[in-house]
């Protein structure tokens, strides 16, 4: 089953989860397709987050948005449903975690948007393709993510520091991983600092707000990427009556081939 | 004085028209900073119109948008002010074009949201320096621009044809022109389409919708970009109570530095 659903359509892949047969992170599955963060609010906070969107594009890269109301992503999956087609969702009211259900058709309401984000499984297949090698894919653990002094662009309500992901890279690799990843903005694209972490207000870098800690070899570089927990952690702040997300690893599947999203 | 303009910052040249003392085009003012088009619209028009942009990213790269009621924009010109800091703007009144004014500030209002688009100085500017031709700077005349049968994706209540713009380009040089305008992504990036006019929709090559025809001589090939005249022929459509734009040729000077935008 998992070997198949690895070479399975996008569309194949969603099926599964629509019928509720199988829950699973998604990682791997789909091969070759670009996965998105979800991200569910009501329509009154939509413009703000858009526009927060729009001003931080490196934690936040907007893949799509459906009108108020409307469950299919129909850039890019015109035939999915947000509210059936993740693995697993997280509910929050009021910014405290009250449900992980397996579908949100009991939550969704007239008033509801939702925003697709990139996410970083596109550029950590394009990484290894160049024999860079991806810690936490290698300790088969959570990418580590720590929140940075590097306040995002305010939009509206919406404002908080912009969360990071750290991989480390052997140094003779770094300029080629700056390369690839930069060929995908909409997965967050190049990375936002490297080297000393305290730079960045990382306090200790063996202790992530997020995630598990991976160990940093000899020769290698901590490098960091913005991270799609930003949008997360900054619309928490704001206690949203109600917001629904992906559950962690549980991504949405596009139609979208991530060469397709590559800039040149 | 038009020799101290062209070399003198974004900030010099925006003081300028900001005292009233001079109307005149931007092309070439301000050299190597980002220029941009200008659409002002009612808050309540705001979150269809950014969906619409960012649906439509080749014809509207959105640079900046303002927070309802501010005429600053933030992030690309941050002391700068909306109302007064172009050389002259267009006033729509239900889709009706109704003044001509050097300033808005009789017009704005707290409702007001300005956005900012990108344009395509910066990547003519980036054909002229790899010795590409641009055939309506060499005219001195505007570039044609076509209506296509290239329906944009809809937002809202925002939809209508993409408008583009056609530059004759030598064969040989083609494939560079595509590399080199890929660049800028946010200045509407590479062309959308190349040789024949009809595959996009326009009847006659030598009768643009807007702008001034130009020859193509033999041995070259018509490209078209996607044109920052889109959003506003869009948005007349909706007829909006008020909208307002920059007056043709007439755009905001933003301090940011075209290679700033550069993808890579």
């Amino acid at each position: 089953m998992s070997a198949n659903l690895q070479s399975a359509t996008a569309q194949e892949v969603r099926r599964v989860f629509r019928s509720g047969e199988l829950c699973r992170p998604t990682a791997s599955l789909a091969s070759g397709h670009v996965q998105a963060n979800l991200v569910v609010l009501d329509k009154s906070l939509a413009f703000d987050f858009l526009l927060f969107c729009q001003r931080n594009p490196k934690p936040c890269p907007v893949l799509d948005v459906t009108e108020p109301g409307s469950p299919v992503p129909a850039l890019t999956a015109p035939d999915a449903d947000l509210r059936t087609d993740l693995p697993k969702y997280r509910v929050y009211r009021n910014g405290v975690l009250v449900d992980e259900p397996l579908d949100i058709q009991s939550y969704w309401t007239d008033d509801m948007v939702g925003f697709l984000l990139g996410c970083s499984f596109t550029f950590e297949r394009a990484l290894l393709q160049n024999g860079i090698p991806v810690r936490h894919i290698e300790a088969q653990c959570n990418v580590p993510m720590f929140r940075t002094n590097i306040p995002c662009v305010k939009a509206g309500v919406f404002e908080g520091p912009m969360v990071v992901s750290m991989r480390p890279i052997p140094a003779q690799d770094v300029v080629r991983a700056v390369q690839v990843t930069s060929r995908f903005p909409s997965m967050h694209g190049a990375p936002i600092h490297m080297g000393d972490p305290g730079a960045i207000g990382i306090a200790d870098i063996t202790r992530p707000d997020f995630g598990d800690p991976v160990p940093i070899h000899p020769g290698e570089i901590p490098v960091f990427w913005a991270c799609g927990v930003t949008p997360q952690s900054v619309a928490m702040h704001v206690k949203p009556a109600l917001m629904i997300t992906h559950a962690p690893g549980h991504m949405f599947i596009t139609d979208l081939r991530d060469e397709q999203l590559a800039v040149l």
